[in-house]
């Protein structure tokens, strides 16, 4: 049997040895042998510093989520391989579509986040200009920028396709390399994914490593520039996170470990209702697919003591009903364990569970298995409990598989009580159509939880599900889970980068940022900014128009043109009472239509739409023969690669014949590129 | 001699036996002793949990931030008291003021802050809705609530009043209480703040806590619920970092350590420039306010090989002119540093710093005092040196004193690759006016620094210095530094709190939120809302208005009367050739004045002004004799407590005849209370 291959330092690599055998988890069979022995992570740890750091760096947001698309597309095509080689980790192919299809939706969905919500820039811009000086000579402004490190992922067994893409996703765009080391049960199928991904040719040399194996001595030469993110088991997380090295370097350090999630039914959600069979069939699924081995199951059930009769009753007929066997085998809706280990594990937890409760569903010893052997595959049946939230156990002890455990409450505030004794938890359902038990529900066990999710009626066709995390929302949670945050869109991205707080001068700012800001140097080259194409324009290209004065006459006529006849603007009485204005004043839709007026090119050019507007203040009210100016300066500029146009920020200001500013705004045009 | 008080659980307590010494940095006399021995720190947490936490989650932010400002006021009237205590720590006053005048103008920019970025609401809403699902009826949000442990900050003893109300301050705001662990050496002065504190009567009991002495077994009871900010040395930060329950728990730990902070002069800034002068100045100034004993202090100067000379010259002659001595004293400009201790200790260091340079100016040895006994007090001289930056111990030992080391460099490169040797800074300085050298080494150093200040001759009035963290800003650095990031504004606060995502149908959202959010339910009572005073509205209440017919008339008549004859609306060919129009179309700021003259109600009322708009997107063209309806529905109040009206966000959605959005904004307005 041959080693599973390191894909390091820009080569394929083995370890020496004879490695550890890796088993199908259906038949038993040896599927690969696993060994790191030998291969020099530290190496690679620096390979990917000094090459693939470099190459990320040097693309845009944009070129990155560009890439991460084109791989998304190459993986998808070859999807059906992945499936393949999953099936052999005991999943169904209901479980390989979550790990698989979910992993490249990863990708995907973060190539479309960050082409819409980050710049076609390598430097993140956070936040607004901070005024530190009443000059306006002293500007605060975060920005982020790449560290210049390695995102080390060390990853769980569960999913050994979904896990890696996850954490790649992020990282990527953020401009940091990764090394990846997915678990050993499954590493197999982690190893023909980055076959997949270095075959495509796709990435930066350097930008993605693999690592078949133990991490070896990596940790040692990990330093502040480096990140560790980690999924599995808690006491693995503990080992990792107090490495001296992470402790010394204050090396970032993100884990997702054990959680006891839960699912609450609601007090209206009784026998009948829409949202009682919806949560008899989430627990149903969460309780099976992947055979329960997710970090997100809901492991405690809390169900009004009036309704769990009926609740056991409901899930046991279920649960009844799912053949458990071999993926591919007609009719199996449940596949085996990872591994013969993880059967003993849960048989262990189940034990130690029922010391505390009453098995009502399964049998940790027993299952019928269709489609193979059952002593040679990791299977178990699906086993649901009745527990007593007063005591310790159900509250702490996670059997990681098909495994859950109905507890009893009596009121929304002991069923919050007992939520916050998971200690921290990655998800929560509230299965409840009653808004007010929903917001006392959710609020209350909000500080204990990464992720919850309301479930009834209204959105449960839509609804992705208890146990699935997305890329737009964060993946964690507190204390026992591991006080972890991944994806939650861009934020997940920025884990990767530095903020830094900069101080300076206006123009410095804008050398530094690249985008104009409020003091620092406008130019007036004599050109109209709209007759310029997006190559053309500089921040900072400006235009003065004005001044154009407000008559009374302008007020009323547009009051009556538009309809808006507001007190403040024609109610001489009512106007002198207002706090604000004191007399009459222009409208503010009128002082931006004014100004418009006096800013566009009427010629057909560049300029193809304005389609919107950011941030309109109106600073001052515009009395009767005010005379207003408006200052048009192109502030940011995104470059779409994809299209003959990009998008131009410009700043407006609108003044009177004092200077006052009376209106400040950003307005948002599409520009066309000259060579389109 | 007496024992130092600690406040915890509600009252004054004192630790059993005899206590350590603790002694005035200048006359060396003993002013108070210190222990923490016996008392119960387990239960202060306890109490901070059940006490504190409580009370302070009831509060809305506005309300803890009246609270903060309260404070502030006050201990600003008492502030002598405190300069006067800050004298013994060998605080000069100009180095006192910077502690303690600092100290409050954090809770105060906090309190300013907090009322205008924080809503007045106990849950913070984070970001946009996400839409989870194309029907709208599964959407997702962020939202953090307070964790429900304590914030146990242990302090450095360079700033015994800046550091615990830095600290408190975000915190406090989070609704999260504080325990407060000073560091021994200058613990009285702390001490003196905090009794300040609790005789004013103004935070709720249990929201600050006070230990004088050792944290004893405090982190063995902490939980995933707590967290732990650290000032002070990268050896303590790493023992606490890996304290078992910090790492079991995942308990949030922040440190801000060691720091081998640079400030660089430009190629630009030769003697004779503005900047040149401006860097000298900086340099002896980091190098003398608290004697050097700032974790911001400049202990890298990095000068172009061919000015260093006249560096070195330059800021030997200002240091020639300080007076080291008692503060007080006349001309006194630099005091002692905190101890004996941190005397020996920096006496150490330069000699280690010696081994890798030569000494310039000062002498560790020796030093002239005014007005106090050099032998008794803990001073020594400013110390400059001149070092290898090729040799490591430049970039790695911390003289925690009045001492900094000019390092040459020769290309804007090689001190990019110098500075990185710092392996993570809290600050840095550029000292140039060239905008090109200023971007290519700010963005190169800023992976490793949390702030990087710019200075020129066009900042230097207003800059606030290379040594100030400021609320506003993020104060913190990656690696050595600590890897933590305190303040930085509102992020200061969110850092207290727990991010959950939450996936739910539009009701339970906007049940949970306070918020009306797309798809929630609206209500027209067939009262128009604007006819509402603040208290009578409630997010949903809506108007629908129109239809409006825009004709072609309509246009061409807005074009003239405004002067906006943009192509697009005017010139058939151009509008035809245009790829996202095809026809000519109505002017954006034409429907948005359209849809105001619709949704407004003209007679006078709560309504006081519209004075904003935000996000407004043109989503779809309107041609001529579209018809135009506005839907209004108020989406979230924020009523201001300390006057008669609030803010009111409304959605606009104008739709036209297909029911098509057009244009999509939040009007913003400020409404009156009933009772103003």
């Amino acid at each position: 049997m041959t080693l599973l291959r390191s894909h390091l330092s820009g080569s394929w690599q083995t370890g020496t040895g004879d490695g550890r055998p890796l088993h199908d988890a259906v038949t038993g069979e040896e599927v690969a042998r696993i060994s790191a022995d030998g291969l020099d992570l530290a190496g690679a740890l620096e390979y990917g510093r000094r090459t693939g750091g470099p190459a990320l760096r040097e693309l845009t947001f944009h070129q990155r989520a560009a890439l991460l698309k084109a791989l998304g597309g190459h993986l998808r095509e070859h999807r059906d391989e992945l499936y393949a080689v999953s099936a052999r980790t005991g999943a169904t192919l209901a479980d390989s579509k979550f790990d698989v299809d979910g992993g490249i939706g990863v990708l995907l969905a973060y190539a479309s986040k960050a082409k819409r919500e980050l710049p076609n820039d390598t430097v993140y811009v956070e936040g607004p200009v901070e005024p530190l000086g009443r000059g306006g000579t002293f500007l605060g402004q975060h920005l982020l920028t790449p560290l210049h490190g390695v995102a080390v992922q060390v990853n769980a067994f569960n999913f050994p396709v979904w896990g890696p893409l996850e954490k790649l996703a992020p990282a990527f765009l953020a401009g940091v390399p990764t090394l990846v080391k997915p678990a050993s049960p499954t590493a197999f199928l982690t190893a023909r994914l980055i076959e997949l991904v270095v075959e495509s040719g796709l990435l930066p040399d350097g930008a993605l490593q693999f690592v078949a194996g133990s991490l070896g001595d990596c940790f040692d030469h990990l330093t502040g520039q480096d990140l560790v993110s980690f999924t599995g088991s808690a006491s693995t997380a503990q080992t990792l996170r107090s490495h001296p090295v992470i402790v010394r370097n204050a090396v970032r350090f993100t884990a997702e470990a054990d959680s006891l999630n839960l699912a609450a039914l609601g007090p209206d959600a009784g026998p009948g209702t829409e949202e009682f069979d919806l949560f008899v069939r989430a627990l149903t699924t969460e309780m099976t697919v992947k055979a329960g081995q997710k970090c997100t199951a809901i492991r405690r059930a809390f169900v009004p003591r009036e309704h769990v009769d009926a609740v056991v009753e409901a899930v046991s007929a279920r649960l009844a009903s799912v053949v458990v066997g071999a993926p591919g085998t007609d009719g199996v809706r449940m596949g085996a364990l990872a591994s013969l280990d993880q059967r003993e594990e849960v048989r262990r937890s189940v034990k130690a569970l029922r010391d505390a409760g009453r098995l009502v569903s399964g049998d940790p010893d027993h299952v019928e298995v269709a489609g193979a052997d059952a002593d040679r595959g990791a299977f178990v049946s699906p086993m649901l409990l009745v527990g007593d939230p007063d005591r310790a156990e159900p509250h702490e002890i996670e059997a990681f598989g098909p495994v859950s455990t109905v507890l009893p409450y009596d009121s929304a505030d002991r069923l919050v009580e007992y939520a916050a004794r998971g200690q921290g938890s990655l998800a929560g359902s509230v299965v409840s159509a009653d808004p007010a038990f929903v917001r006392a529900v959710v609020l209350g066990i909000a500080p204990f939880h990464g992720r919850v999710h309301v479930l009834n009626a209204r959105d449960a066709q839509e609804s992705t599900g208890h146990g699935s995390p997305l890329p737009q929302l964060v993946h964690g949670g507190p204390g026992r889970a591991g006080g972890g945050e991944e994806m939650g869109g861009i934020r997940g991205v920025l884990h990767h980068m530095q903020r830094t707080a900069v101080q300076a001068d206006p123009d410095s700012l804008a050398a530094i940022t690249g985008r104009w800001v409020t003091g620092a140097q406008r130019h007036d080259d004599g050109v109209h900014p709209f007759r310029k194409h997006l190559e053309e324009l500089r921040p900072g290209d400006c235009l003065v128009a004005g001044p154009r004065r407000v008559t009374r006459a302008d007020v009323e006529h547009f009051a009556e043109f538009t309809g808006d006849t507001f007190y403040a603007h024609m109610d001489e009485a009512a106007a002198a009472a207002n706090p604000l204005f004191g007399q009459r004043v222009a409208h503010g839709y009128l002082v931006v239509s004014l100004a418009a007026g006096l800013f566009v090119d009427p010629d057909p050019g560049p300029v193809l739409a304005n389609f919107g507007v950011d941030g309109l203040r109106f600073l001052t009210p515009v009395r009767f023969d005010d005379e207003l100016t408006v200052t048009l300066t192109c502030k940011q500029l995104t470059p779409r690669d994809s299209a003959g146009y990009g998008e131009v920020r410009w700043d407006a200001d609108v003044t009177r014949q004092d200077g006052e500013s009376v209106a400040r705004y950003d307005v948002l045009t599409l520009v066309a590129k000259k060579d389109a």
